[in-house]
């Protein structure tokens, strides 16, 4: 009689972001003349860049003849766009790396959730709250987690509530904990880390030997030069961290699938026998056994990104978004909301007005305002009267809707 | 302090083909001159099919302008390519399927690996031996086996051997068992199931309320216009199995990376306090929590696997690879070789001359003849003096490789 993972009756209701969108289709059934602007999944709406999109039809033509054609390509990854990851990402900020240590993925939302499998499952996780859900929603799968209380927060997890009072950023657990999610610039909450901060988390780690999973999807978007793109630029992260990154928001490749993380070499974790064991060699098994690499295409579109005019277009792209975000924050500072994020972040972390909760906020802005966003206790119950909004629609839209914000 | 998942270390040595590829460019850097034919790894040669670039160049465009620009897709897949899975791949055989039972994404070997996560841990796990190496390694990973022995077989698997004594075709098991891996067309050995055995297994699986993991990725290549394509061809199957389907062989994806899985609604497994409780949830919730979508590009290219001229297209591909198994069966049987396979499938199993060991066979036909084969022993040690081929050269090196076999 075949059984069921169990840890799975443990989750909660929907996955947010699904439930989001059951409510707007029920609004838009109900209003059919609305015209509703989403400002709640993190999806981009600009086309890629034409550097990309002629990457990537060279690519889809190679795959016409025989002469150029691409099979099964190494489950690592194609070496042009890691030489380029590499060149770009990692050495132009000091940072070098080895092929070995970059697995090109088809996103981070997977790579997010897999990663977990080489752990063991006697690890404490420690994560922000608010935070991406899927850090929570994959512990809970994976069994590394009791029930959940009335709060939604699960039993063995230790929560790290980040809220206005310490500015966003988690204090050290005092519990003892041995893998710590990071995501900076962060998602929901648009926070930053200095590179004091982030040095303060590698200390902790290593003192430790805690694994530090740091989630740097959003790092294009810092425009403050002080601010750390890659936790790699503290001494000594090579030996605790493990970063994800991404061309969805980079590039606008949520539709196209690729992604990528870094293993260093140094990073160890422990055996029941008290022997380290290199975790790259552990991701290297799994990468290779149960995922076969990203589409050719794919990933000769993502090495467009970091040539001369598909840079140059991608910061165009980057900046259309940022100027969004820097007009949601400012119009929403003017209709008396405190605002945070939109500076080295795409998203947008308000507190809703006379302490309202976050759905019923979500539902009154989609009634009145015909706006969506997402609840910040969707995040987590740290996100409970606070509200996120991104800044991925376009211009006009953006517009549009921090017009009809003033009445709501 | 951060702990490994201690199963990783049960894994043996590496996973069958980067060993394959390590021996060869060993090979080719000791003998720069030789010019190596491969028909190991299972990959194709022929170059897309018009139709397919025709349809993904229009996708690659659809990118390119705010009108037609695709995000984030549904996680499940397209409809647009669901509903032409549906009705070519399971209508036109009689079997009626929804929607939501279709599971669009980026590759069978990712499917069958990640589908154990909705499992509890506690099932006993019936694979052939040989067979596909990610069903065991993916177990193993999971915990689900214990040690291996020194046949590198492992514990609480229960292992159904499959020789030219039963046909290639496995005996039902008289241990206790929860989840049964099938793979028809078959690899490695290229034998197929008729309706007869598919209905032995629906039944045997029905009375004992286990799931079968059906992978179904080379249906394309069967013939015989007898034998099943799906499952769901067998009354009753919805109830007990999940199927696994691939792009990659059938119209050369290995590169583009599609793939699709069925999990039926009617399909029940049981909770610790006795509930029959819906797969199709669990794995639509595992479906949306840690994977993203299948790119864009890859899903608009796999519907026009299924347009008149696509169709035509794949068919001739598939013919060409066809008419190399038929080469290879007919120049090995003629020079003594007991040959199985390659009439309905793009694999040929042949028996080594004189009981030979498969690795010292895989390290003769590599010296000797400069042809690579994989060594039936990779699949699981009922291989073991066994040896695959693949049809998926193309024509000129396969009739090259012919020749050279005789001398070997």
């Amino acid at each position: 009689m075949a059984t069921i993972n169990e840890n799975f009756l443990k989750l909660q209701a929907g996955y947010l972001f699904p439930e989001v969108s059951r409510r707007v289709r029920a609004f838009q059934a109900n209003n059919p003349g609305a015209k509703i602007i989403s400002l709640g999944i993190g999806d981009v709406t600009q086309p890629l860049a034409p550097a990309i999109i002629k990457a990537m039809k060279k690519a889809v033509n190679d795959m016409a003849s025989k002469a150029t054609f691409r099979g099964y390509g190494p489950e690592q990854g194609y070496d042009f766009l890691i030489d380029a990851i590499i060149e770009n990402d990692y050495n132009s900020r000091g940072v070098d790396l080895d092929r070995s240590e970059v697995f090109v993925s088809d996103g981070a939302k997977c790579d997010t959730g897999n990663i977990l499998e080489i752990f063991g499952l006697d690890n404490v996780v420690a994560i922000t709250d608010p935070s991406y859900p899927v850090y929570v929603d994959s512990n809970v799968m994976a069994g590394r987690t009791g029930r959940a209380n009335e709060k939604g927060q699960f039993e063995k997890i230790v929560y790290m509530p980040c809220t206005a009072e310490n500015d966003f950023i988690p204090e050290l657990p005092k519990a003892h904990v041995d893998i710590i999610y990071l995501c900076f610039p962060n998602n929901p909450t648009g926070a930053v880390a200095t590179k004091e901060i982030l040095s303060k988390w590698v200390d902790f780690a290593r003192d430790s030997k805690a694994v530090i999973l740091f989630d740097a999807a959003y790092e294009a978007f810092i425009t403050d030069p002080d601010i750390p793109h890659s936790i790699y630029e503290i001494d000594g992260a090579k030996e605790v961290a493990i970063e994800f990154r991404s061309f969805s928001k980079t590039a606008g490749f949520t539709g196209v699938r690729c992604a990528f993380t870094v293993v260093p070499s140094e990073l160890k974790a422990v055996s029941s026998d008290g022997r380290a064991v290199g975790v790259n060699s552990l991701w290297s098994r799994r990468h290779s056994t149960k995922f076969n690499g990203a589409s050719y295409i794919s990933q000769a579109g993502a090495a467009a990104v970091y040539r001369p005019e598909g840079k140059k277009q991608c910061r165009q792209i980057i900046d259309i978004y940022m100027s969004n975000a820097n007009l949601i924050r400012g119009s929403l500072a003017k209709l008396g909301y405190e605002v945070y994020g939109g500076v080295n972040a795409p998203y947008i972390w308000l507190k809703t007005l006379g302490g309202m909760k976050s759905w019923n906020f979500f539902d009154r802005l989609l009634q009145n305002a015909n706006v969506v966003g997402t609840p910040g206790e969707g995040f987590g119950p740290a996100g409970r009267g606070y509200f996120r909004l991104t800044a991925f629609a376009t211009p006009a839209n953006v517009k549009e809707a921090m017009h009809r914000f003033a009445g709501v």
